[in-house]
């Protein structure tokens, strides 16, 4: 079966739930928007990815891409041409792109939908539309006026697709040690010359052009991050003759099949600079918020994916008794069906409570961004960047997690035949690894947010965060109250761990995934409350999650709030000399 | 790399920790058997292992096995045929089997210990003489001795490979569902007719002749398990003709590509009932306890095969400073090696923590396994029964998700290099994740574990159980008493789970997960107790895993315990009719 997207589920999350359209058209761009606005591009993209996209996603996995040594070209699986072009026709690239630069001006939570959705349908084919936001940022905000007037448009209505070229053999988490070289020349361009590697996109039969943002080192750049600039490398030469920037091979991966990743070689290839000299690692991360967010979003998606193939499954395959007669059972049937299994429901509406508590943090998020850039009230801006800040590398970690352990956890519905390609579960697992390591590694993304964010003021600017969460709670109502009361530990466990590290350095590294993960449950309580409110109890598309929710999910916080208390206790007795105990582990 | 068995590591925990070769000694068939001679089959069979077999992993998952379709052949990958006649030259196979049918007679943690290694080394090639132990037990305990005198020997020493049919498309978990028909003959014979599905080694080339065991129904015999007999049918009759069993199709997999899983279709080929009528699916799972052990065992190697690619990766890889100035940064280095970093080294002592400990459990069950078959003393045969019946299942599984779970955490330590195949690392993963699956699916061990084992008596075999191995803890110790405290509250839960499946017999089916996970958890409390009484406080080797298994592994007993007595609660509050209130979820 193929992903379909469900715009209902979505509507509700954003409309009846988090009140978006309301609270997007407060934000001057999106004075016009409104529900049925919202609604009917939803309605439109689902239907696109649904018929257009989801259907090539196993060619794209058995065929995959293919590498011609002779020439150099990429050949991407059959039909991803075709639906890319009818993905560009669409106009769904320039969805959120500003109307001066071809785009439609709509906000970032509908391009957030359509990007969950794609990578849910297809996540090899997603990869390529999905670079070209960033770059456009980039652009926008740091080319010159040549550079954006021959590429700006091109890049936002996905006519050229781009890269970002940051990966070096040696420097992969470390950007700091790349190598690549840039000459600047006489009429102001620059000679590039090195080799980049895990560049999805590099060469493609997508697009004629393909631009390459590349990470470069001038001559007599200092040695470590700061000597990294950004430049502007494109296949084709604005006079139409073919740059000196060519793949040398695509990689052999455990999935992601429908994406080239290439080694690309740059022997003397022109590029201009994009941004001040030394400051590439700054240009190049203008939009790290906005990419983080799209990894979660895959994430999300891919869970999903995996959640319908398993519930599809589940209800119609008859396998052993279960424990209590179902109503499903009919007089022939000597076994139930699986979805009748206490153990496969538990499995399945586990994986729901994660979507979709998920997908409200996302979306939320999607709004914010939009938030940072157009509301009036600079403090609103102030305090929308800082919500992306704190929450997306927290959403980045834990959904990618989430999209490999859940769509683990689903294939194993399948039984035997979750490890068989032909039902497409397995995919789903080897597709979504990825989303755990790139865009940062899970680890960089919990120590960015707790050793970067929390800890330099002690967690205060993050206390400010989870307070306009906490304030739109009603206390009393029992699940929102035990919210709050949860909001209250993290802040406390914070300062525990701003006062351990202090004594011991090395502790908020250790613990830094415990914290990502008890933060992010502790945002899912906040989710399925608000849930929960707009829903009621008796509508069982929710209330199965919601109950799963705090049956299966909820109780890791006490695991993770424990495990870094014990660390902080730890440290702190080692400081103070105490006598070594079983509890200090 | 390739896998590279550690000798002294299995040497350390069987002779000194568990002190195997006096209990075994202790057994008549093994009094010869010592700490010299167990020391001497290691050796070889880490050399056999790490030579032969290890080299071979790569191009068995990349390469696969071929199914010719024109003649039904199924090709192995390169070197597979070669190393296999060097394992049945070596006797390998047969290193437990009784003397009398040609074996070496050694007990069966060499085996044991021979199948983790190869497993880690090359789970592919290892499936094929990993199924010749089943069939070789079925066939003695249950053959006539025509057929044992046919067969016994050959499949003994590999000579004759084996297979279980037990598998058809609408029979997968719930085998009662099978249709494969046997007709018996005048001359005594069935001719048997049929569809098997997941059949490993269904076809080969690695043995001349296969003999399967297959799951069939006699005419008559009633719907249901009850219904089905066990027939020997092989690929070569006795005169030398070719049998109508036939491979017609291998299934494209996950991974495991090594290995062919065979559609196997029977067309009135001749077969011979193994043991009575009716009783075949008792005659197919005699030997389960051990077949799951061995799948227990694929899980400790393969996560031991990631955990070594992950180690050597982190002592050479350079990427950002560690925290804290490392002995090992000279002064070139603007990067520190990652198992300098914290995170890492939590990832990679973790994973060690469950490989020594698992291993432990593993190893005393394989001497049970031998102790339930030879102890001189019936209560011991039946203490020694009891302990495989309890804690194969839980072994099974939690190993074989750990196999799963923990190459994916060591897969991080890669970065994106982690993702391509040339590494190795998401080939383990890949591999792992049937063993989940097999053999039973986890689901199916955690019910097994509690719904058929535990709970009948209320837990009372199982305490007993238990009590043995916290005869063997000193509470005078922290940890040791640490353990036994667990101990106690294992049986404290079995008892209110118990309690409450009265009100709600769904209740057992839905926390038997939590139970299995909660019961691993504090075997391995026993494990690193008796580990870290024979290793002292002072030898890294074991003191950092010791460490990791307490700060990280053992939190995971209060989060299961939590969920386990939360379910209870909410059973018996709605049975007493209470009001619904927050905690009931």
């Amino acid at each position: 079966m193929h992903y379909q997207p469900r715009p209902e589920d979505l509507m509700f999350l954003q409309h009846s739930v988090l009140q978006l359209p309301e609270a997007l058209a407060a934000l001057p761009p999106f004075a016009e928007v409104d529900a049925d606005l919202m609604s009917q591009v939803l309605q439109e993209a689902g239907r696109f990815v649904g018929e257009v996209v989801a259907p090539l996603n196993r060619d794209g996995d058995e065929i995959g891409c293919r590498f011609d040594v002779q020439t150099g070209a990429v050949h991407t699986p059959p039909g991803f041409a075709d639906a890319y072009r009818a993905l560009v026709d669409g106009g769904w690239p320039a969805l959120a792109a500003a109307v001066d630069d071809g785009g439609q001006g709509l906000p970032a939570v509908l391009e957030a939908s359509l990007y969950e959705w794609l990578s849910a349908a297809n996540h090899g084919f997603t990869m390529a539309p999905g670079l070209l936001h960033g770059a456009y940022e980039c652009l926008k905000k740091h080319g010159d006026d040549v550079l954006r007037a021959r590429y700006l448009a091109e890049i936002a209505s996905g006519r050229t697709l781009a890269t970002m070229c940051l990966t070096e053999s040696q420097a992969g988490s470390d950007l700091g040690l790349a190598r690549t070289r840039a000459v600047p020349q006489a009429d102001g361009s620059l000679r590039i010359s090195g080799e980049k590697i895990f560049i999805s996109g590099g060469e493609h039969d997508l697009t004629d052009n393909i631009v390459h943002l590349v990470l470069v080192r001038l001559p007599d750049a200092p040695a470590g991050p700061k000597g990294l600039s950004l430049a502007l490398v494109p296949k084709l030469l604005p006079d139409g003759t073919r740059n000196a920037a060519h793949c040398t091979r695509i990689e052999e991966k455990m999935g992601l099949h429908g994406s080239p990743t290439c080694a690309m070689r740059f022997d003397d290839a022109t590029g201009w600079l994009v941004g001040e000299p030394g400051q590439g690692l700054g240009a190049m991360f203008v939009m790290m918020n906005a990419a983080r967010l799209h990894v979660a979003l895959q994430g999300i998606g891919l869970l999903d994916a995996a959640w319908q193939k398993a519930d599809a499954y589940a209800r119609e395959r008859r396998q052993m008794r279960a424990p209590l007669r179902p109503a499903s059972r009919g007089p022939q049937d000597s076994a139930d069906l699986l979805i009748e299994h206490p153990a496969m429901r538990r499995i399945l509406d586990t994986q729901r409570a994660w979507i979709d508590g998920a997908r409200l943090l996302a979306y939320r998020t999607a709004q914010q961004l939009d938030a940072a850039k157009h509301a009036a009230d600079p403090k609103a801006r102030e305090r929308a960047q800082r919500w992306c800040s704190f929450i997306t590398p927290v959403l980045k970690a834990a959904c990618s997690r989430q999209a490999f352990d859940g769509s683990s956890e689903c294939l194993q519905v399948f039984g035997g035949h979750g490890y068989i390609r032909e039902w497409g579960i397995e995919q789903v697992l080897r597709d979504a690894r990825i989303t755990m390591i790139y865009e940062g590694t899970n680890e960089i993304q919990a120590i960015d947010l707790l050793v970067r964010k929390v800890l330099p003021d002690a967690g205060a600017a993050f206390a400010a965060c989870l307070l306009e969460l906490r304030d739109e709670l009603d206390a009393s109502r029992d699940n929102e109250a035990d919210a709050q009361r949860r909001m209250a530990q993290l802040r406390y466990i914070g300062t525990a761990v701003a006062m351990a590290a202090q004594a011991d350095p090395q502790l908020p590294y250790e613990v830094a995934d415990d914290y990502l993960r008890l933060v992010m449950i502790t945002l899912l309580t906040w989710s399925w409350a608000r849930i929960e409110r707009t829903a009621g109890p008796d509508d069982a598309r929710w209330a199965a999650p919601a109950q799963a929710f705090r049956r299966w999910v909820l109780p890791e916080f006490d695991l993770r709030l424990g495990m870094i208390k014990r660390a902080c206790e730890q440290v702190q007795q080692a400081a103070a000399g105490a006598a070594p105990s079983l509890a200090r582990g």
